[in-house]
């Protein structure tokens, strides 16, 4: 069973607005195992809309069509439709009741131009769930797409979510006679390249690619690290994750220590359940990232247990007087753990963390941009490690706070 | 002249990305007037790439493909295009350097897997912008194409973006034969919504529509605050700089005083050059925010100069112990008085920035999530503002740092 997605909407191709409809219907159709091979965007123009509409149904056994059924002219996703199935639109008198009766209930009257949203090709009915003032279409091909369908909804994303939930997923799935279940895990990792991570597991993707237990797909995320996406599909729930702890494990065996999190987890929030686990609290000193490691560990709900708090001492002057570091080089391993030790004993944490270095563009004290020492302090032991990254400022800095968060966590881990 | 874009990738149809790199390449291609009249996503499969490709190519004159430009074995968007030129693959060992350098200049040895990205058509060259280790193709066509060019970007944005601003658009306009001028300004504002703009502004874009002088489009951006775009197109450059002159005078007369930059400007390089004109050093004292004002400062190149520093006094006991705060309710306009005079002297600043309040998701101290006291000082005088704001966690977090920020640069430019 192959289902398509027609986005349908001049803004969408202007930029004006990003399509996150498709994404959402290709993640429901991907959960039951229904494959979208193909997702287009085409604009409110008749002729486009029927030949797209044309080829989707001639690549696939469903089209999902979001968009283009409001009230006003360029709204013709009906006209559309119609013309593909070969009939005629016909007014729905019970449609233009229930509009009518969604105005009055906010004591307005109905525009005439709402009119045009009971039209309905014939043959084809109604999306049980309607939260809008426009009905969703569930149109049965007939002729040349005998047993094909369109359905058609709103472009507005939570009137599309409900009529997928409620109307479409049900039908699709009784018409691919679907049992199978599938799901994905994601694993987070830091710490490799996506090509050197690939080349680890090079020899267990051509294995699944034989056994088909799984599929196994990365994701590069910046400084949210990168995604190794484990997939299974069998036939029920349980088997699904029989399927995915076992090559969850497999992964881990291949990769090492590189994977901090699954899922929805982050390295802030595996840092803080790692340190409130252990009852220990956490303090910053940030120098070129002047902030940002506090702003991801705060953006964390309930994070105020184990964080005592930043100090961001960009002039050099403070690093002294506010963490009373040495008067040693301000990008330097010294400055790097006295840094770490001094916000502790600031702060009364038992773990810090502290960064310091050459953000750019500019070189500074003679140092390139990229040149970074991270330290931690786990109850007063102190280390230091220099990052070199080559990248703009703004990598630079991001890429310093999870370098420099993943460094406390291992060691948190290691002890 | 008609470009089609093409986003390649199974994690789009799966819903795991939502592509918004085809919505960026249609707004760039929108403000040449280039029409972009469909836009399609398929996965990494070679047979539907190269149908998707021959498509797109029958019914356009160029094709802008995003993604599969990996060092991944799942990455054939090389091989699709080859095969659609009818052409071999020759790898350029020029690029196998340049891409060995930036593993290099890491520390790194270049996986064996990136050789792949050094693999180019015979007859197509490379974009002359190579951010990262993706090298962007230009393909030429011949045969049933001859005079239509494919070209192929990164899926990551920043390096797909560095491509189009410097080898594609160029050629794209070259092809198209555009002799005319179009450009676009952008007036940053904050403190109003969009809806409330588009009412005041009414009036004159309907004179617009008539006059044909410019257009304007509002784009709102979150914490960047609501951007009102203004395009203009004329026979030369200098036509096309006066009338946005004349449309950017007109606008701020209608709107106001919510306009505190242009284009790239940001509400914290706008405000940071305010304090550089006027000699003031800036100081912070974040609470909800956990650093993130003084991660958008230190955004800035040079931001050294003005930014003394900050202090993240997260648990309340830091409040008092590194701002001299008197023991009053965490959030209240005493305490974040307290705050804004307290880190200006401890850190010796001009100015000082302090913010404290409930991010939520639960009430804190009885106070409901959204309540946010923000404080500036400026010179030993001091004042403090009630900011309400019913939104999630992050949106509390964020807008709190811009309003908090234009607070202070209207309290500069109004003495």
């Amino acid at each position: 069973m192959k289902c398509e997605v027609v986005a349908v909407g001049t803004e969408l191709l202007l930029g004006q607005i990003v399509d996150t409809n498709s994404s959402y219907i290709g993640e429901q159709l991907t959960m039951v195992g229904i494959d979208s091979h193909h997702q287009t965007k085409v604009g409110d123009n008749h002729d486009r809309m029927v030949a797209v509409l044309e080829l989707a149904l001639s690549r696939s056994d469903a089209v999902i069509v979001c968009g283009g059924l409001g009230p006003t002219q360029d709204d013709i996703t009906r006209e559309a439709i119609a013309h593909v199935m070969g009939v005629e639109l016909v007014r729905d008198e019970e449609i233009v009741e229930r509009i009518r009766r969604r105005f009055g209930s906010r004591g307005r009257e109905m525009p005439l131009n709402n009119l045009r949203q009971a039209d309905v090709p014939v043959g084809a009915w109604i999306n049980p769930a309607m939260p809008g003032t426009a009905p969703g279409l569930v149109c049965p091909m007939n002729g040349v797409h005998a047993g094909k369908v369109i359905y058609a909804v709103p472009g507005v994303p939570w009137e599309m979510q409900q009529m997928m939930t409620e109307g479409i997923m049900p039908d699709l799935q009784e018409r691919a006679g679907i049992t199978s279940v599938i799901k994905s895990r994601t694993l987070r990792t830091w710490g490799k390249s996506e090509s050197g991570l690939a080349e680890e597991l090079d020899d267990e993707i051509t294995r699944l690619d034989e056994t088909g237990e799984a599929t196994i797909a990365f994701l590069a995320s910046g400084w949210e690290g990168l995604k190794v996406r484990i997939t299974a599909k069998a036939d029920t729930e349980a088997e699904v994750d029989a399927a995915l702890d076992a090559e969850d494990e497999r992964v881990r065996e291949i990769v090492g220590d590189i994977v901090f999190g699954v899922d929805d987890d982050t390295m802030e929030s595996v840092l803080l359940d790692a340190l409130r686990e252990r009852g220990m609290t956490l303090a910053l000193a940030e120098s070129l990232t002047g902030g940002l490691i506090g702003s991801r560990i705060t953006a964390t709900p309930g994070c105020s247990d184990v964080f005592r708090g930043a100090v961001v001492p960009y002039d050099r002057e403070f690093k002294m007087k506010l963490l009373g570091a040495p008067d040693v080089p301000a990008v330097s391993e010294e400055m790097a753990i006295a840094m770490a030790t001094g916000v502790c004993e600031t702060l009364g944490a038992d773990c810090g963390i502290a960064v310091t270095g050459v953000a750019g563009p500019d070189a500074h004290e003679g140092q390139e941009p990229g040149t970074v020492w991270a330290a931690i302090s786990i109850q007063g032991q102190t280390e230091a490690v220099l990052l070199n990254l080559p990248f703009d400022r703004e990598r630079i800095r991001q890429f310093t706070c999870i370098a420099a968060l993943n460094l406390l966590r291992t060691r948190l881990l290691a002890r």
